[in-house]
């Protein structure tokens, strides 16, 4: 029988370090990225393709799912992976963050928070016990703990009262969590350390969420789509330190170079709209930097968009006629960009996982950095 | 060495026929349903998805790809099959319909159409001399006729004196494909019969093009955005009987019930953005008649679009996935329902081809009529 969540490392160079997580739905090779899957689709992609680039995991939105189809629907149609056919790991956020950023007329208190859909203006409640029944019904394998994702610009009071809320919700997450039978039994549980850039903050956060004990731990309020600022403060060594046995979940993160440095520090785990929506709005990523296609200059470049890439857009068709196809809008364009980027972004992390498994991952760095950021 | 085109009728049954053409790039069956790649895509699928469904031939659309990316360029990226991975056949359009139904300040004399482009205001002239070059510097595999397509509802005088331009434009047409080389010698040309509803201007129209002498002949002027008014007066049998040993090629039709229709009357070749189209509007064809996934009874409905099609989309995903999709606005809704729509056009045709062969078309289309049409 297969394990419910078993974390191992294979090899660490420095901080960074390279394993996996053996789980009923599959294996999950880290440092793994997971791409962003929002409304039961990673957009512009079939599932098929998705796991032709490597991906081992990918993260679905609670917040979108929940208001559509809607959790009781997905539960009635048989839940997350049949619906999307995907069929390996998934994990889903709880919400929390979404809620904040997307909903219209919230209203927090201790208990949770009350918002109006984007969508069409209903009202819903989103509480730590309904988040983890929503995930549940879902079917996620991995299931974050509902938090509050306060601004990291606010005042220090405000942002330590903030995090206690969210670990006295951790609490409630995890016993909401736990009592949910079967799902309990095999799928797992991560909690989400917040205090924004406070150190003493994200130290006792960090303890806190140990002391309640999750299979995993994430470090939440570091990315706003998909822009890691000031990471060389935030991704600082010791905070991670508490989490040492256990996978680190870094929300949100981000660009390649990013994700560089955020391996290097000991990160295990990632999510990111970044590839997504930039191949959709006409950006690919390279070993040698990102580019634009709408620039003039593409529109009789024959090569493909990275000579290293093996994905399928790079093996069949130029940069030239991804020129026109952005520039005419078509949905196509969309799709081989999208594949593109999210192929380029497991090929990096392979790329990581074989320069630790080496231990030559300084050097990996230092290649890496001197040609993408040329 | 494989023939320039070569046409074998081999089964017929009342006015339908199956047959193959055959050509250097491949053998298209007909009856034959070519998707409608306008500009350089067709729309939300890749080229081997569409090749997976059975197409042996798509449509370009010359007015478009001579706006973007520019005749010129294409010939220096090595032509419309390089450019857009598709290296089966493909026939071009002359330019001379969307000229006219997308263009800005046109100018109709007898050597051409002046007009602006509604892309970036630009001008360019389009005669039978400059429609040819441009259909020869795609690489185009079937090349058709310059020609003007008046409305149909205008006086007998303004349509005669039309068709008589658009038939020595056909001459012109013959003479500038004849004039290009090497070219020439692997490609076909098409000519297009004009005259609107006008029975006897139809006659003479055929009468002049088959006087030139043409590989193949399309019925012009009969379909406008897929919609096939009044298709019992204007696909009269006798009007086919001019092009008996040659491909009949009915531009821009149609429904599924019209596609039928036709292929009793004895067309061979038909192209539409219908399916494409319609495909991103939600709406999906089945062999019980169009159904539009917007529709909120399909919210929780499990079965795949239609239970007899074989595509990639039905048996993967239910109706209640594409509902969520399409609601969702996400560009895969768009890829799996084209897809689908473009699969099931092709088994309609395959399906069509078997009945004639069998000498069983009547009571096919009389099956398929009680289904589609219930």
């Amino acid at each position: 029988m297969t394990e419910r969540f078993a974390f191992t490392i294979d090899a660490a160079d420095g901080a960074a370090r390279t394993g996996r997580i053996a789980m009923q739905r599959g294996t999950i090779r880290t440092p793994a990225f997971m791409p962003v899957g929002t409304a039961a689709t990673v957009k512009a992609m079939k599932p098929e393709t998705v796991r032709k680039t490597g991906a081992d995991i990918i993260l679905g939105n609670t917040y979108h799912l929940m208001l559509r189809p809607g959790a009781e629907r997905m539960a009635r149609l048989g839940g997350l992976h049949k619906f999307m056919n995907w069929q390996r790991p998934i994990l889903t956020d709880s919400g929390g963050y979404q809620v904040m950023s997307l909903s219209e007329l919230r209203k927090l208190t201790e208990k949770g928070v009350e918002f109006r859909s984007h969508i069409d203006g209903s009202k819903h409640m989103l509480t730590p016990e309904r988040s983890m029944e929503i995930q549940r019904m879902l079917g996620s394998d991995i299931v974050m703990a509902f938090d509050e994702c306060p601004r990291a610009d606010r005042p220090r009071d405000e942002i330590a009262a903030s995090m206690d809320m969210s670990m006295r919700w951790a609490r409630r997450s995890r016993d909401g969590f736990d009592a949910g039978g079967e799902h309990a039994e095999r799928s797992a549980l991560f909690g989400i350390q917040q205090g924004a850039l406070d150190e003493e903050l994200r130290r006792i956060s960090a303890d806190k969420l140990t002391d309640i004990g999750f299979d995993g731990y994430a470090i939440g309020g570091l990315a706003v789509g998909g822009q890691l600022a000031g990471c060389e403060v935030k991704c600082g060594e010791h905070r991670f330190l508490a989490f040492a046995d256990r996978p680190r979940y870094l929300m949100g993160v981000g660009k390649p170079d990013d994700l560089v440095g955020a391996v290097e520090r000991g990160v295990d785990m990632f999510d990111c709209v970044l590839p997504s929506r930039s191949g959709r709005n006409g950006q690919a990523f390279t070993w040698n930097g990102p580019v634009n296609l709408r620039n003039a200059r593409f529109a009789e470049d024959e090569e493909p968009l990275d000579s290293r890439c093996t994905c399928d857009t790079c093996g069949t068709y130029s940069r030239a006629y991804l020129h026109h196809l952005v520039k005419s809008q078509e949905i196509l364009g969309a799709m081989l960009m999208t594949e593109h980027n999210i192929a380029f972004y497991q090929q990096l992390m392979q790329a990581m996982r074989d320069a630790i498994a080496e231990a030559r991952f300084a050097q990996f760095a230092r290649d890496f950095r001197r040609d993408y950021l040329q």
